[in-house]
């Protein structure tokens, strides 16, 4: 996705050697009409699927997931965040491990939103260690619902978490895919 | 706006005296189309402001607002909720006081992305005792910008947030009212 591209290299602010600050137009400040494009796009990659749910986690999904979720029809459940969780039987939790925050949360979806006759698409904004999103594959496996691919916007491929979640024969379209940073610049796939 | 009046007659859950829980199409899964449908609305009531930008508030506020930024053609911020944070030169700050939980948190907008030369719309999910909306409306005072009004899915009038508000000559346009619940059921206005 072109519009994608040119954002992130005229607008992504690298820190470090290994964080892009996307909060112009992802993070923060969200540009509204770029969102409309990308979920036009997973449309597009993912419309074979009979999509019933999109599936993303607070907060930075949200956004893409609904956009995505208008492209499809469909509606978007996003997995809300705790510090850790009594299990209940009114929700599927999951326990996710923070790479960078050094931190282990609970992920939790209602029981009401996601059952055994879903199909689910995932939608995040990034993919990095890909904690998160085993997190959320977990959360679809207890609810017995299918899942039919996740689409990722930012994928960080000098990170491991997409071929880890590959591996596990898992289809992953991410939009743009980052090799790596050189002089404080971004180099994309 | 008869669709969302359904929704809240239909699937809204009274719980207790004062809470409507509409997690199953607002706060936990959002409802696409209902999505799009209030953030064309919303342009409808506003569209003779020249609105550069859409401001609201993590988690619950930013479907809604990147609705309405679709058709608004404008882009979202989101303030970001903080438990305490150093005051900055990079952001502005608020405190806001939470009536549900009992505890103050801090609010904060990157001032890279508003500024006295734009034009806001506040958009959120509830108005019940305005105080969230007050750091918004303090936010904006501080970046110079100007606040066109405010936009709200649902208001709870017999909270006083509404009365107030309005009292300082802010606009809001609030697309349900709730005067109140009997017997489990909501009364709307």
């Amino acid at each position: 996705m072109k519009s994608l591209k040119d954002k992130i290299l005229g607008d992504g602010i690298v820190l470090g050697n290994n964080i892009i600050k996307v909060d112009s137009f992802l993070n923060h400040q969200i540009d509204a009409q770029l969102m409309y494009e990308m979920g036009e796009e997973f449309y597009k990659r993912f419309k074979e699927c009979n999509i019933t749910k999109i599936l993303t986690i607070e907060v930075s999904g949200i956004a893409i997931a609904l956009t995505t979720g208008q492209a499809f029809g469909a509606s978007v459940v996003f997995a809300k965040k705790h510090k850790s969780l009594n299990t209940s039987n009114d929700f599927y939790k999951s326990t996710v491990f923070s790479f960078t925050k050094k931190i282990s949360y609970d992920i939790t979806v209602s029981k009401e939103f996601i059952n055994e006759n879903d199909n689910i698409l995932i939608i995040d904004d990034f993919l990095t260690t890909g904690n998160a999103l085993e997190g959320l594959v977990d959360i679809i496996k207890q609810s017995g619902a299918n899942l039919c691919g996740v689409g990722i916007v930012i994928e960080k491929t000098f990170q491991d978490g997409g071929r880890k979640l590959r591996e596990k024969g898992i289809r992953i379209e991410s939009l743009t895919k980052i090799k790596g940073f050189e002089n404080g610049k971004v180099i994309l796939e």
